[in-house]
């Protein structure tokens, strides 16, 4: 064990003074003698660089020198780690990782978009420089779920994971099922308590979950990182009405993200990587979680079904898995980023999904006229689609929208997408359908 | 990132090869690939022993030596790390794990009952001789517990840490919430299903979920592991009308252990530990944890609440945990076992409890006369308990017992002591009182 008195202290680049960037400058000071104790050494924040100079963060940066070039932290000599802590899958943060790595120094980031964007090209400068690469922060804020995967369930072949991977969707959802409100004006209120950017596209069109997908299923699966095979879709056009059919029936509606993996012959694996609404069964541990909560579900050949549970994003968890990361390094970790040495990473081409069986959960908005269900359920039936159930809510008011809300049996996606097919151009649907698929128990 | 074909392997002795034994065996053949690609080196256990040499245990030994005598595995010089699965506190386990640790060889161990009481013994043998000591499997089996709050959770201060520890009593009790039925007869059923021992004593009576409780405690707060600091009883007094009257009041009854972390001036710090059915809020992540399933919660200062769940027990998860730990030791990985140099844990001394501040449930047995309800409140006035509710539960038949069961406001523990204390001896109470606290939510 090596001893903090004797050994050099770990030095630090920060760059990103934000919310979580001054996290880690609180939580160094706070937790120091623990953090130091666990480290096995002084943990120093030489200097630092953010956009503005000058603004005040609350925060004494006296004792920290202030780059004028963010870039310039990685050819510092006095630097040993970089905390890449400014976001955004290009521009500086990847300049500043890219010339870090390519010097040998150690990069700690809760950059998401560029772990899942350029992960793989990163892993490999790292690796032939020595230098380590950690991103803990980079999904699920809090929770130590990258190292739970990577390490704690390093001995399985992990089939399965999957999970309520966005804190700002997990909250609209919940709220919108406590209140029976719709989705615009849930929005609005988590807007107001923070919750929710004010551009909050990113996280409520699904794309902030399947970054953190990708990255798990790279790591659980020890496969090339591939954002871009995520089949993504968000939660803009859950209704009130939607939450409601799925909480008669059983259920409750989440954003999860799911990445199978489809172990075929010898170097043919692939791998499925979806985030949707899904119906979640109110006997399975993700539907009780609710507001901004993380939860990561993993499920090994040895180890069963592992849960990892936690806040998803803030100051203080964010931080928290930042100064692991930095903790990790002082001890000397470098490890693999991605769990396995980044040559082993096997490329994965998607898996096709139409073959894939499993129940859905269909909702039309349709015409309020003679024939409608006739119509619709006919092209269930040619597509050989079985109906469990069927609610038609009647219509409040004339002329307004009626909803076929239907539960599928157990049957092959592909049924799915002909019926819809099949119904594509009909006169009597206002609207196009929704199709949740319901996760499996 | 070490290259598989050019380091040394890691040679293991295997001592023990029940259950969990033969499941790292079957581990390690089974995803061989996955584990030395995680692990940059080849696994071989090279060596083994148990028992009885004779037994057919369904797995091909033919490629190991048989070692005659367990504790010589640690003189082998054929032998890097020593896998302890053999169990029991004291003995052959103990003998031959600090023969281990003594020669300098990692030791990996499943062990609780030996790390709960001679752990820091074995940590500073460890450290004193450069060889690792891990215990992931442990606690709460396959669940990455140990290493999520050893290095996870590293940069907080642990505040306090609960959960679900002991997978047998929390199958009885959701079992008994599920049926309605009576301790004694769930713990048959468990038993033929194998989810409870033939002698169930060190689960039933909470030791089991004791032994683990200290664990995590030491590590997540820096301290000297103190076993017999755990204050512990078991669910044997749970009825199926308090787990009833819990469910009426919006709670269900788990077995939880809870240690706190009380920090007082530098050098202060003094903890609490103590294993107890509690009630459970429905809205509380542990209300949701059914069947034979773990689950711990740690509170840090930074990180918040973090959750892990999975399966606490069984060949497959305790020897995912295991393989776990032997691929961290192969990976270099040697780290101290309770998170911080052995000798910066501090020794904690226990914490008086009767200042906590918390609710109770108490449920009295009582003799069907007039006057008995008097006697019984009066008391807690007198102690200075105050009743949020009271339920009397009218007699069956004639001559069978009543009970009395009620819910307290929030006050110090003690008034609760006091009261029963007053009511001592009366002729009014058949039984002794039963008082489960109530879980903060």
């Amino acid at each position: 064990m090596a001893d903090a008195s004797t050994t050099k202290p770990l030095r630090i680049g920060l760059a990103g003074l934000g919310t979580v960037g001054i996290g880690v400058l609180r939580l160094l000071e706070e937790n120091r003698t623990t953090i130091e104790a666990r480290a096995g050494r002084a943990l120093q924040v030489v200097t630092v660089n953010a956009r503005d100079k000058t603004k005040d963060r609350g925060f004494d940066l006296s004792g920290m020198a202030w780059a004028d070039d963010m870039v310039d932290l990685a050819s510092r000599d006095d630097v040993d780690v970089v905390a890449e802590l400014v976001g955004g899958s290009e521009g500086p943060a990847l300049d500043l990782t890219r010339a870090a790595l390519a010097s040998g120094k150690g990069v700690v980031t809760a950059n998401k978009a560029m772990i899942a964007h350029h992960g793989l090209e990163l892993a490999k400068l790292g690796a032939a420089n020595g230098a380590a690469l950690k991103f803990e922060a980079a999904v699920a804020g809090g929770i130590p779920v990258v190292k739970g995967l990577r390490e704690g369930a390093s001995a399985n072949r992990i089939e399965r994971i999957y999970g309520i991977l966005n804190g700002t969707c997990n909250f609209i959802l919940s709220e919108m099922e406590k209140s029976g409100a719709d989705f615009a004006d849930v929005l609005k209120e988590a807007q107001e308590m923070g919750y929710a950017e004010a551009d909050p596209s990113f996280d409520i069109g699904g794309i902030d979950a399947a970054h953190k997908l990708a990255i798990l299923a790279s790591i659980g699966f020890g496969a090339q990182i591939d954002f871009d095979a995520v089949a993504t879709s968000g939660i803009t056009e859950v209704r009130a009405a939607d939450i409601a059919q799925a909480k008669a029936l059983g259920f409750v509606i989440r954003l999860i993200g799911v990445a199978d993996c489809d172990i075929g012959e010898a170097g043919t694996s692939r791998m499925l990587q979806r985030v949707r609404p899904c119906l979640v069964p109110k006997r399975h541990p993700l539907a009780h979680v609710t507001g901004p909560t993380n939860a990561v579900v993993a499920e090994g050949n040895f180890s069963g079904r592992l849960l990892f549970q936690g806040a998803g994003a803030g100051e203080g968890p964010t931080a928290s898995a930042v100064v692991a990361d930095i903790i990790d390094i002082a001890r000397g970790d470098i490890g693999a980023p991605f769990s396995l040495p980044v040559d082993d990473l096997v490329h994965m081409a998607p898996a096709d999904p139409g073959g894939r069986v499993g129940r859905d959960y269909i909702r039309f908005t349709v015409s309020d006229r003679p024939g409608v269900l006739a119509e619709i359920t006919a092209a269930m039936r040619d597509a050989g689609v079985s109906i469990e159930s069927l609610i038609q809510q009647g219509r409040e008011s004339a002329g307004s929208e009626v909803l076929v809300a239907m539960v599928t049996h157990e049957g092959p996606e592909r049924h799915v997408g002909k019926a819809l097919e099949l119904l594509d151009g009909s006169p009597s649907l206002t609207a196009s359908p929704l199709v949740l698929p319901i996760l499996r128990d």
